[in-house]
């Protein structure tokens, strides 16, 4: 039995998603055959909008949404907002990690996305990720931190320590003092000691701090 | 920091889709943001055009392209195939079921699709399935079997009893006779019965043959 090309069209669309694999494929297909037209035009409609609806702020390369950024010219609302700490720039991966900083409540600073992390093996090198741009960002006098909120994993740290010594060459020639930190890895709150791994385990002691 | 609204957009149509949370829904987003804008299209497109791209066909109610229909009336490939075998009716719960059956090359007969299962918890009732539609197609003389392949769960077996007295009346009323079948139950080739759950591993003894 041929599959009408509508379900198939959608089916390999799904597919090209990570993570999801054709049997997800097809049942979410499937689920959409039965749900009613206004569902779906909403559903096409929000994936059809999502390239309009979204810039790049130019100073952070956080996601910013050109509806609401009008007269503050391509930046996004926390590089636009005065009462942040200018002092300070927080350096992840993805819009993601941010918004998960974010939602914490509790850092006051500016950030900057890299877009990635350095992965040999996926041909992403320093000169794909928004390092060059960091770098201008920190002859600011203004800047006295910078926060490499990378993730604790591989790339993340490669990433980091590439970074690190890339500002510590450019502090040295200009002989300005920028204070580099890293985000603390150990084990998650909430977490069981019993099921974390051995490397966790050891960064955790190694970061044991006086109590 | 207020996320743009065609971010905010999508993540909700995600997360409306069975077996996506906000997590994955946020990922998949994000993971979109970055693709080109065609492939954005793409599949943009494919969800709209999936409710004008299908029919459902009027004889056994599977899945039909109204683009390759014409002038089958309305009805699917399968049911539109002279060549396949008239005499036998297979009943199932959704197309993606009829389309596991059709992979394995070895069912020629026609299909009955009852889109659901009887589930009380869920309000869905027999009326709410195509049952009544599947009595009617019954009472034509050439029908010779039935074989009931409702899934092996709670609500696939309530289903297939109660179809089955369904038409064990129908069929004492008339004085006809066709064969119910179902499908086997029992441990599924190339599983281990070391993990087979109990319920299987029952089904599977009272289902032996002679060997």
């Amino acid at each position: 039995m041929k599959i009408p090309k509508a379900i198939q069209n959608l089916m390999e669309a799904f597919e090209r998603l990570p993570g999801i694999g054709s049997k997800t494929a097809a049942r979410l297909t499937f689920y959409l055959l039965h749900v009613p037209e206004d569902e779906r035009q909403l559903f096409g409609q929000a994936v059809l909008g999502l390239g309009q609806g979204t810039e790049i702020c130019e100073r952070c390369f956080n996601i910013a949404d050109p509806s609401t950024s009008s007269g503050r010219v391509g930046l996004c609302e926390i590089c636009a907002d005065k009462t942040r700490d200018q002092s300070v720039i927080c350096v992840v991966e993805d819009p993601l990690d941010l918004m998960a900083f974010e939602k914490t409540g509790r850092y006051k600073g500016l950030y900057h996305v890299l877009h990635g992390a350095i992965a040999p093996l996926e041909h992403i090198g320093p000169e794909n990720l928004k390092i060059e741009e960091l770098m201008v960002r920190l002859r600011d006098p203004k800047i006295q931190e910078v926060v490499l909120a990378t993730n604790p994993s591989l790339e993340g740290e490669a990433t980091a320590m590439y970074i690190r010594q890339l500002i510590r060459k450019q502090l040295t020639a200009s002989g300005k003092k920028i204070k580099i930190t890293r985000i603390a890895t150990g084990v998650p709150t909430g977490g069981d000691l019993e099921y974390a791994d051995e490397v966790t385990l050891t960064k955790a002691l190694e970061g044991r701090q006086e109590y």
